[in-house]
């Protein structure tokens, strides 16, 4: 169902693609993430809410291409900011492009993004369109709050994060637009309107911190190949982890020197053999261990949320799938 | 009166700035390329657009801060792209920050920038709200994908550039965003919606076009105190503009190489002698005399258009000030 839900929805993207020129610098680049096959989570959850509260994919097909849109261009201008080189197992536009043609193509993406979501007000009026539009731009709000508090620590180096610092910033960079804004809108557009979204606030929370983390374990330990980024290169990126931060509150002084430099360096002139000693340290530390129970704790409040919610609603393949695909954020090794 | 229309618009934006955190590197930031004090062309058409057909300042004016939000945005990401040292006398966001945090805020004032459109709709009816939404996404579409052409353009280096396509390119990435939609967008609120945009298509291209010329001119030889930026930044940034055109049509075989070595050496290793010889040559073959001639011959064009557009309106201070603003918009030596 996810695949299924995917499809459709890449099918859409392609549809809302102008087939004009320019082509070689932006209209053939913004399908080239899409096209390189991201998980669909997003419109999948989106989809499945919508149907599971009794609306149709025809109705919540629009806002699940936005969703996705939205997703990808945030996708482009993350991996320009973090300075990453691989996305889904190729270069970064970036790379294989330059910075300043892979911020434009993101541009272009987040306005060709809210077309979608225009379209609502035909198939579901104007109420219910305009409820959809807020719920967008409250999601890329919180998403560029949050990138912003990361980078913020990334520039001033900040050695003395908390856990709760760590969960305040992915309930800002990743849970909104990952798990909260897709449930919430599918909800919204299945129940025309009669659900309040703020019900599926904690789910969304729980959900998505859950698989931030496994997220963030996984970039350190997974398969290259099935991943399709770098291994390690969240610590190469200097990227705040509950691992890393796990590792800076209990190493002793002089391994906590090592990291502060190694975090103050530029990223491109960080030493790989470093990293390694670092993410040697998160498996000696037991930080790495720490994070998989934290994202399975976070996961058991997110079903415990998930059966209170939906235990109200008629038993469907969707609801299924809901619950289904919980498990799978939280299980997946790739 | 565009110091007026500019600080109300000021104003208004600054009431759209939440006051919360994140501040340090996102919503303090967000007021850095506004409060600089831009010169506010963009809200000007627009307002007294919208006078100049019957409307009210109340009326326009959230359409207004929308135009100035975005055109801020597109300037952020615009400088990243472009490598700029310098905005309006200071340093640009990236160099006083970091790409990152520049990339981020960017993307940060373009959502923030759709929700005075958004509001448009208790005011003015969902009908007209709903138009001045589609010109807005019109004007970003037309602005990335002139964008893609120059970023094109550059990466490419592509030395057989004719005038024709460097008009093509301005239009999109220029006017629709600095005169088209500002004059449309005012317009159609000023007269609820009684008044074809397209009539302003001409006007708009003629302005645009001869303003970005005269920018790009004044770009080589304006008071750079006053001008706000460094003075021959574009040579350096290998900026493709009329004048470079001009001058790569008409130089000897050895200049040509050597302007063509110079745009393909990464931005950042070109020689600051070698810009200040292409500037020399652009003196000696007559480029910025050719370039002078076309931003007039244009500007005449837009006030032919502007006289047959507006002679049916009634005489307003506003008529009166869009007249002056096209002769200052060109006539402006900074």
């Amino acid at each position: 169902m996810l695949k299924d839900y995917g499809s459709e929805t890449l099918k859409g993207i392609h549809r809302y693609i102008p087939k004009k020129e320019p082509k070689k610098y932006l209209y053939d680049l913004i399908s080239e993430y899409p096209d390189r096959g991201g998980k669909g989570f997003r419109p999948g959850l989106c989809i499945a809410a919508c149907k599971a509260y009794g609306g149709t994919l025809d109705e919540v097909l629009d806002s699940a291409i936005t969703l996705e849109l939205l997703h990808n261009a945030f996708l482009i201008h993350d991996d320009v900011e973090d300075e990453s080189f691989y996305r889904r197992g190729k270069p970064t536009l970036h790379e294989s492009n330059n910075q300043a043609i892979a911020i434009n193509v993101g541009d272009a993406m987040n306005v060709l993004g809210l077309y979608p979501i225009f379209k609502n007000r035909e198939k579901l009026g104007g109420r219910i369109a305009q409820q959809v539009f807020l719920e967008v731009q409250h999601m890329v709000t919180e998403s560029v709050e949050g990138q912003a508090m990361e980078l913020g620590w990334r520039k001033d180096n900040i050695p003395t994060l908390s856990e709760t610092d760590y969960l305040r910033m992915i309930l800002k960079k990743t849970c909104w637009y990952t798990c909260m804004h897709p449930l919430r809108i599918g909800a919204i557009i299945g129940s025309n309107g009669s659900v309040n979204p703020d019900i599926f606030n904690r789910l969304g929370y729980f959900m998505g911190t859950s698989f931030q983390i496994q997220d963030d374990i996984l970039n350190l330990i997974a398969d290259e190949k099935r991943y399709g980024k770098e291994i390690g290169g969240d610590i190469l990126e200097g990227k705040r982890t509950l691992m890393l931060i796990h590792l800076m509150g209990r190493c002793n002084p002089d391994e906590h020197t090592t990291i502060t430099d190694f975090l103050s360096t530029p990223i491109r002139e960080r030493s790989p053999q470093k990293a390694k000693l670092i993410l040697e340290w998160m498996h000696r530390y037991g930080s790495i261990t720490h994070a998989k129970i934290t994202a399975k704790y976070l996961a058991g409040g997110a079903l415990k949320e998930f059966y209170s919610i939906f235990s109200r609603l008629p038993d469907t393949k969707d609801k299924a799938f809901l619950e289904s695909i919980i498990l799978y954020m939280i299980n997946r090794d790739y």
